[in-house]
């Protein structure tokens, strides 16, 4: 494979000097963007846009021709594996994931199996294949999965919840049963994110939507640790090249030093959290990924340029930091305010980082 | 007035010395409960149960009559200020509260006014007065209030919201219409406040629910600070008795330390704070109240008091401490895992109060 063109992602998510903070945005390939609306109509439903590599690649680089950003993200859908796994995923409008055969019973958990990714998944290793193709090395590639506590919540629950009362009655009245579960599913997450690296992906990501639902000691045992024991499992380098791995717990911001700990290069940050602060937590350990309000988007670009100001402010001098929104893109937001915010983090982080000597 | 006879929450509040753990549990008075729900059909609508004193004395008084809990919390609403500016709330089962007439506009925040507690909310004072009544000192009497923050974010969206798209486009847009709008707010919840203790509340609790969804720093900014300036206004002494105020900030616990330092008596904490962690880090400035995961209700009598029985360790000797769950309690909990909670926590906490100095 070629040199990357721009690899101030890879850098800074190791660390290592940049010239300007580089930005890319969560779910940047989305429904903001007519031209995601319009491939997604043309797919006709959500799944087969994710299962058809042609199209998860077109709305992968839509984001990538009308903004300077920095990175791409894989188009496809946090919950891929436990589909794979036979749950018969499909995705509503306005109602989010609904699984057709939720996994309750203690006997389900045992009967579930890891997929090999290049048999059940492979629509997302050809989708990775065809976007490294395509993207002929502009920026790089980040793959990603989601968490296994994540993907456990959603495999109980059947669907998004509020209270995710059903997992959290096995969490507390049959703990043994839900580590089976999430062990399965760590399995699956290793070899998902491993295939996802040796099919190009440069970079990856784990998705821990619903870990700010536990209480700290549970978030310890029954997210944290496994995230760990991805870490423990991934391909770090390929061809000589760092893979640099990002963990992102939404509503993590009490956690952050354990998130460092798990020997990940970067914590992805919600917006509640102060970067200033989650900079001083963590020290050199680790790089940090956000963390602006996704809501920002809504105000005027000389409000956008000068919250994206205030983050670069408060993260400071040096490197180790790559700008993100604390959360998805809302659909709501107006495409050119994205624009506005791509160009004020280029522009206002370059003096953040003139005469720095690596950390 | 006589001595209540039941003080243990009013001193561990103050962190006086207890015998054992004082506790309750937020929404004691709710839809887990059969008399409840057969109270709130004979009123037929929840805001006329709110609305009238002897309906709403009657659901205070219910989970006292089952359990040996240590406190009755005034059942209103807190949306009630916002009503009585004229917003016109209801309330619909699974749908959460509505007002008919949102506030978005700046001149229609300026047109707003701070009602006089003892006039457009009357019902709720004489509701105060009835239960101090038939409490009969029993145990104390706690009066609440939404945080300015929260009051507001439903007065501009509403409704609930998963996003609050509307109130964080004013943040962003309009500080200073939204300064006005919780400046405003501010000065009708110390008269509400106060109206309720001279009415015979012996504590009294703010509940921030949506400050949680805030960055660090517009927390500070748009919600702590105006609860600051609450207790500044709060009557905090009645006949030589200090009267306690709580301030519970929903996903808050990134923020313990600075809503210690408001001048509060007690920081209410969610499932997610580690109450051992929280407890260092506020030191000797505060009691702590909480934090139980509402779920482990869900699970059988062992795990229930296996899950006390953790709480209760890690906030370890000394008092300072009152029990309650980190959020309302749910629906779906059959009410005898109510009893066995409270059962639990007065037997497992006495040990964890013998031979303590006051600190």
């Amino acid at each position: 494979m070629n040199e990357t063109k721009n690899d101030l992602l890879l850098r800074a998510l190791l660390r290592k000097p940049v010239e300007r903070t580089p930005v890319w945005i969560m779910r940047q390939a989305g429904r903001y963007l007519p031209e995601y609306r319009n491939t997604r109509k043309r797919a006709g439903d959500f799944m087969t846009l994710c299962k058809t590599p042609e199209l998860a690649c077109e709305v992968t680089l839509q984001p990538l021709e009308r903004f300077e950003l920095d990175a791409a993200i894989l188009f496809s859908d946090i919950l891929t594996i436990p589909d794979a796994m036979g749950l018969g995923l499909s995705i509503h409008e306005g109602e989010g994931p609904i699984f057709a055969h939720p996994v309750r019973r203690p006997a389900q958990i045992e009967a579930l199996a890891a997929p090999d990714p290049e048999d059940a998944l492979r629509y997302v290793l050809d989708a990775v294949r065809l976007i490294r193709t395509e993207l002929k090395d502009r920026v790089p590639l980040i793959g990603f999965s989601g968490s296994p506590w994540t993907l456990a919540s959603y495999m109980v629950e059947g669907r998004g919840s509020k209270e995710f009362t059903l997992v959290k009655t096995l969490l507390y009245e049959n703990p043994v049963a839900l580590h089976k579960l999430l062990a399965t599913v760590t399995r699956s997450v290793i070899d998902y994110l491993n295939a996802q690296i040796l099919a190009g992906a440069q970079a990856v990501m784990i998705f821990d939507t619903w870990g700010g639902l536990l209480t700290t000691s549970a978030y310890e045992h029954f997210s944290l640790d496994y995230m760990h024991q991805i870490l423990d499992g991934l391909i770090r380098e390929v061809d000589g090249e760092r893979v640099p791995a990002v963990l992102f717990t939404k509503g993590g911001g009490q956690w952050v030093e354990r998130i460092a700990d798990t020997g990940c290069d970067a914590v992805g940050l919600d917006w509640t959290v102060d970067i200033g602060e989650a900079r001083r937590r963590v020290g050199k350990r680790v790089a940090l990924q956000g963390n602006m309000d996704p809501a920002v988007l809504y105000a005027s670009p000389d409000r956008i340029r000068e919250e994206a100001g205030a983050i670069l402010a408060r993260y400071g001098h040096g490197d180790g930091h790559v700008f993100n929104l604390g959360h998805g893109i809302q659909p709501g937001v107006d495409p050119d305010r994205v624009a506005v915010l791509v160009d004020a983090v280029h522009e206002l982080s370059v003096s953040y980082h003139r005469d720095q000597k690596p950390r």
